[in-house]
């Protein structure tokens, strides 16, 4: 991005959106001698982000004009580390047009926002994902309906048969009709480093969904509002697999979107007990789940470094090495 | 406490219950400082205590007769910390009475013994709370029968409705029957700092319970013994209401009961599909859940200090900033 | 092992086949200043392998010669961590017979190929274990089946009573018929340390299953792989009994099996809702449970030493304190 030339590197700020995962990326951000700003839409949540010394400025802004929120973070000389809730904040064209350099595939975006094509793009990685079904009438199992733009759980529901699943999308429209596989989920946690040319599996997680994570006896309805993530380690020979999609799918989104996917990104599966893997959803940039090693660091984070770092920290590692080499633009678009 | 006034403080002892959560405060202290005593009732479990190195003193006494052993803690210069098992060992009459200077909050320790009384506190503190039925005849949902004094998840029934609720409560009095709400469990660590003047959300867990976290088809009815804690972090979005939650029972406790609630404390709570939040029980003091992240720290202490810190740690921090400020009467009562 | 003796100590290699936990195992082995060789099956694993810079040496070996492969690491200077996978791999009598000095009691593999000897091993070390039964006929509750050679929780079944094991086992041989205990998994991690002369607890994990840790409502049957591991910490009062059935298992090896079990081992439990322990397996080598601490520690190490230490560390830590007290001999056979 050609703002970038025009920064004083030696005064880099890192900004993000005050919720999901900004307290480890600007945590990290100022270990790593950055300048920190979060940036809320409300005042109640700006008070919870202004007690942290490690950050140093706070706006409040309205999400609804983001774009002039990113023209401010120009002239204040920051990058800008997206994240789930981000997107779904200022919505996705705001996030495509925010003037502000952005880590990661920011094109990206376009694809996340159609559910069919974030299965096609898994699939154009070679990486194995849950079938999707086109109409009901073709579905001859347990299914599970992902509504449009539905966001961290909330608009998914489970049908066990086609009776169940014609009945519950009675007025519904725009959804995608998945096999429901049975097995465990996981999550699976990636850097894609530029700096070092290499793809780091970094962690996994399990996400702590309610209710149906609850103890509900089968005495209400599963719903999957995600509100916490619980820590994983996977199975060592499961770590080649798991390690190999998630170069597939760097190099996917390189060959078909056409920008590099820099910096976390994350692929979302069921783990059948055959060990199979079946992936039914990506995310292209840092996700909640890595919340989990905050201040302490991951377990995988040991395989490519001399001592344990979170995401956060990760990611400042990867911008100050970018920046010594002169090398940002291949972090940001 | 009038007894500080005449303590060595170069040669504080920090002493507790050897139990529950006394690994990560005598470990804690020993880091700070400190000498360390654990006080054990049996003889084998003060030969547990008695292999670590970080542990000076392992005292067996009979806890019938505690306050003699709290006698010869003010001997020994110690101020003591209590936890959850404290209570339940040496009973809440001389847990109220025992002379020797103890952290945090005495006097709640009356209003845990009462079911209702903890519930109008956490109302009083604007806390969300799950509604308690007066009577069965109320009853209109499924809801959890506590029996008083039920401790570590031990003595609590599910009723599904008004008959089953009745069948079961027949023989039986001193109860209390909440809502049962539907969600997931979820517990929040704090600490509030008189030496910083502040209340710090410090981390999360779940409680692991017998059988009913355990793979039981239905086959057996659910019961709810606490076994263990599982680490948990919390959706980022969630955090600041959890953090306001923390610094109002904090408030109420101060206000309604009248003394400062320093130290470690935990909200514990329901959190439902809609992320709204039902708060059931409270703890004045340590649990069991800070154990999770013993030695390594928790992921939340890195937003307050430099390095990742547990709660033994935490503690022992802020004794021994407040002995150098001349303020160690604000955390002991 | 006589071999020991013409190793050159100050150019100890530690090697492991690379799967499992060879990733804390070689990790923490390099940070001790060994030189490390990790022996893969497959390219596609070496592959994997070979990226870590922690790793000196990957071999790409033929498991079913590893005879051969030990030869080489005689002449490598090596000493030999094995796992769980590594006796699946080679088989155990391979494993037996491998000319390479081994961590642990070797002569145990022998024991675990038979579940029989393995209930009667952990019963002579006093220790209380899942009812087995002879005959369906006795059986008058739930019971769990495990084919001899079931491996990473494949060739489970549960049956629910009678009538449905006698169909279940028609046209099975080989198996042992466990009650199936109702509580919570639990499998604690120790460590023998032959240089301090103690045991220590070193940290508990919960097996994550599929499917029967995911969400299938009861719409599949239960199956038990696993694919991952959860960190948990344990009630602190049950910590006593876990760490004194840790000391008479290895004291039941020494006097049954005949050799000292020194390095990792496990015990794998059921916790039952009146806090009693049921256990139902051991493994005499380092469990895959131990991979959740990797990089920053396990709670419990820090009980015994001054800082958190994940396993692999800890068995690396062994090795070079035992190399310096002239004592290789006493960790391995």
């Amino acid at each position: 991005m050609s703002v970038l030339k025009r920064y004083d590197l030696e005064k880099l700020a890192v900004a993000t959106v005050a919720s999901h995962t900004a307290l480890q990326i600007l945590r990290g951000a100022k270990k790593y001698g950055f300048r920190t700003i979060a940036i809320a839409g409300r005042a109640d949540v700006a008070e919870f982000y202004q007690q942290f010394n490690f950050i140093d400025e706070v706006w409040t802004v309205d999400f609804r004009n983001f774009v002039k929120a990113a023209e401010k973070l120009v002239e204040a000389n920051a990058v800008f580390i997206p994240h789930g809730s981000y997107v779904e904040y200022v919505g996705w064209r705001q996030a495509l047009e925010a003037p502000v350099p952005t880590l990661g595939c920011r094109e990206l975006i376009k694809w996340e926002a159609d559910q069919y094509k974030k299965m096609e793009l898994l699939q154009r990685g070679g990486i194995p994902t849950s079938r999707v079904y086109k109409t009901p009438e073709e579905v001859d199992r347990p299914v599970i309906v992902k509504l449009f733009g539905a966001k961290g759980g909330r608009g998914y529901f489970l049908a066990r048969d086609r009776e169940e699943l014609r009945r519950r999308l009675a007025g519904l429209s725009d959804y995608i009709i998945q096999e429901y596989v049975f097995g465990v989920p996981a999550y699976y946690h990636y850097f894609s480093s530029p700096v070092y040319g290499r793809v780091e599996v970094f962690g996994a997680d399990i996400r702590y969904e309610s209710n149906v994570d609850g103890r509900t006896f089968g005495w209400v309805e599963p719903t999957f509002v995600v509100v916490g993530n619980l820590p994983l380690v996977l199975r060592e020979s499961l770590l080649p697999t798991i390690w190999k999609y998630g170069v597939q799918f760097a190099k996917a989104v390189e060959e078909v979107v056409g920008c590099r996917l820099a910096g976390p990104y994350c692929l979302e599966s069921i783990i059948r007990d055959d060990m199979s893997i079946s992936v039914f959803e990506f995310s292209g940039r840092i996700v909640a789940g890595t919340n989990i090693y905050m201040g302490y660091g991951s377990p995988y984070s040991v395989l490519y470094f001399d001592r344990p770092m979170d995401m956060g920290e990760r990611i400042a590692h990867e911008i100050r090495e970018a920046a010594r080499r002169g090398r940002l633009e291949d972090l940001f678009t």
